[in-house]
């Protein structure tokens, strides 16, 4: 055991002493190998813990997030003096930022996952060979999942909290900034392990500010780490899927399109352009580029556009688009591949579905894509041809959302093609093992 | 263009002319990417190909194959003749080695290809919110899969006709010195696609010997390349897992146990050992490790290690199974994770299942083990708790075959635990995306 005892993760009381202890490890590799050891361990116990005692362990660390929720707002307070003091931005002090509520959402977050389906040991096929051999595909938990953050702390008891009920265990690594709140955070969710007799090493914190731990974590710690998911700003994605050694369930960017069609009607498209751009823009789900078929630009485009600059919208256009609106600027080659996050979108008129399905292909970025139109057979050929992870009908790109999917809960959304496409919830957080029954049966 | 057009796979007629002048590409990476960049367009097309137009090239693949198979076979000669004088082991030339018998089976592999259902847009899951979105869960291509394998010229065809079956691009590297083979019976499978109208860039085979092509794959070609399937000896395997920068789907090694219960009768147990072990000692889901509990191991040992041993198969025992007969050898602790491939078992008494499923864990490869026992509930706790792609109650591990599986046909056997898991068919070449019909909805 390498870390000094004294900074070891406390669990009694909530830890809140200054860190400066743990920023030197010994030897972080070492320190970093055994940590996975402890998860690949505590993962077999996991991945047999029946439903009961994992909702029970939810259920416990519910309870201690709420009881203990002045300690870790205390913790969070010394965490934001010290970014403010370091001049952090006002954007990056909201993120860390926790008040009364946050603790209470949080604390409902570990609810909800409790209410969820116990994912695992659920036959998703079964047949039987002609030799009388029963084969079924069962769910099983993915092992050890690795959870890089930035500063958000709610994402220490979410990530936590899926990663538990899938049956695995789970190293994070918080942002820096914010290591003591995630460390009050999972001060908590280690009471809840232990009155639930499940091992705290099922969710681990990584008690360091040593950078070097990502990087490690980035290569699968020896073989210990099933997956990593990485949850923050398009740098650290970058450095993850560039870096990891192991697979990483995450997505770059959502470059998120609207094609409205020639057979759409004018209210349908206002509601739903105006909705998957405006509702929420920072979100991943948020339309970036508005398509317009020819066919109906001169009935559609200038309600359109207005629409979206009256809700306070920047367009950026194609010379149709300029020529509907004159406060719409003008859109560069850029434009279409850039992911605003913000009141600005890209507009453009294409020559019909076609075009809009090849634009998409250049410019995308497989995450989420919408088509409103009345005529169904286009309806089916964008749903067909547009290779992205969720493809919409007459419906918004911000239902991109594992609580929206009906997954009750998410832990990122994922690009990728391999195993997890669109929502990541519990489900993807499990594998699938052939489990087969037979009677003797010998091979000829 | 980057090759020399005198260089590029021609595809009538059959190439035969010398390799030379394909060694050396004016650069390798930029005719790479280009590779990688028409498999991507062809892969567009692939996707939305119907079922009827794959499985007409497919037919007329195979009857290509049949067509030409004197000059597949005479290029077969050449691979032959320059491997025997550069001093090839007989057990490669064995595998490098075509005759009529052998393109006969790679045609008929292509039939039994065609006959497999089409995964192509199948829907999987399917649910509709409260809020009436109806979301499909669709079975879709992986997109562009890269297969690199050594000497067997029949992977040309049996990979091919899977990656189009599954409505992939496949881009193809053979081993250098079966080169002029799978060039031969990669020109059929062009003539094929091309009689079905399908591009001739579904099925490409990289055109050079230069081992860069390797690497360049399995950096991805620039993204173009979605899952990298290896296909060879542990060397080749070990090199595409260490240095690969996309997701592949392969195994390492298959370390298969068998345990022998309490509770197992002793014809089934000598059944099924004989069996695991025997049948093909050289195939991945040979067993190599034998675990006798030691509640019987008075009434079982003997006849058990008796059996192996006059099957021609050499034991490897610990005392006890030293005891049993005199002519089983010391086993070493090495011989716990050595996969034989060959006619030797590890053999081992252990104090009942929970000790053999920790030896499993410890010892294992995750790939497939068995238990024979005729008590239920020891059953079901092995089934449960081994964590292997294919666990086996009462039957042979070397079931662990997509073929025995009802997949038909497989490209591999998987021991990753992400997306694809034990055998590797057509089901497990395809990825989904999630379609959602709607009527407007949008989001609160």
């Amino acid at each position: 055991m390498i870390w000094n005892k004294s900074v070891q993760p406390a669990c009694d009381p909530i830890m809140t002493a200054p860190l400066k202890a743990v920023d030197k490890p010994v030897d972080i590799a070492t320190a970093m190998g055994a940590i996975g050891r402890r998860a690949r361990m505590a993962a077999r116990v996991l991945a047999l813990a029946d439903a009961d005692r994992k909702d029970a362990a939810l259920t416990a660390m519910a309870a201690a997030l709420r009881e203990h929720s002045a300690e870790i707002l205390a913790t969070n307070a010394d965490d934001l003096a010290e970014a403010r003091s370091s001049g952090a931005t006002t954007a990056f002090l909201d993120r860390l930022k926790l008040d009364n509520q946050g603790v209470s959402a949080m604390a409902d977050g570990l609810d909800v996952v409790r209410g969820l389906a116990d994912p695992v040991g659920i036959v998703t096929e079964a047949w039987t060979r002609p030799n009388g051999m029963r084969i079924e595909r069962v769910q099983v938990p993915l092992g050890v999942v690795g959870v890089i953050y930035e500063s958000r702390p709610n994402v220490t008891a979410d990530a936590g909290a899926l990663c538990l009920k899938a049956g695995n265990a789970v190293i994070l690594r918080g942002g820096s900034d914010s290591l003591r709140s995630a460390r009050a955070i999972h001060t908590a969710l280690a009471r809840g392990l232990r009155a639930a007799g499940l091992p705290e090493e099922a969710i681990q914190l990584v008690p360091t500010r040593d950078r070097a731990a990502v990087g490690l974590m980035l290569q699968g710690l020896g073989g210990a780490i099933d997956v990593i998911v990485p949850r923050g700003g398009k740098g650290l994605i970058a450095r993850v899927q560039a870096e990891a050694r192991v697979p990483v369930f995450a997505h770059l960017e959502g470059i998120c399109h609207v094609y409205i069609d020639r057979d759409a009607q004018l209210e349908m498209a206002k509601s739903i352009v105006c909705n998957a751009k405006m509702r929420r823009t920072g979100v991943c789900g948020a339309a970036e580029t508005l398509l317009v078929d020819r066919a109906v630009a001169a009935t559609h485009l200038q309600p359109l556009v207005t629409m979206l600059i009256e809700a306070g919208c920047e367009v950026r256009g194609d010379a149709a688009m300029q020529a509907a609106d004159a406060r719409v600027k003008p859109a560069s080659e850029q434009d279409w591949g850039t992911e605003y996050l913000d009141a600005v979108i890209a507009a453009k008129v294409v020559d019909g579905v076609d075009v809009a399905i090849d634009h998409i292909a250049r410019y995308g970025s497989q995450h989420t894509d919408a088509i409103v139109t009345d005529n169904q057979v286009t309806a089916e050929k964008f749903l067909r041809e547009v290779d992205s992870a969720i493809v919409l009908h007459n419906a918004s790109t911000q239902f991109a959302d594992g609580a929206e999917f009906g997954f009750g809960a998410e832990i990122g959304i994922a690009t990728g093609k391999l195993h997890a496409r669109g929502p990541v919830g519990v489900e993807q957080l499990c594998t699938f093992k052939y489990r087969i029954r037979g009677t003797g049966q010998i091979r000829p």
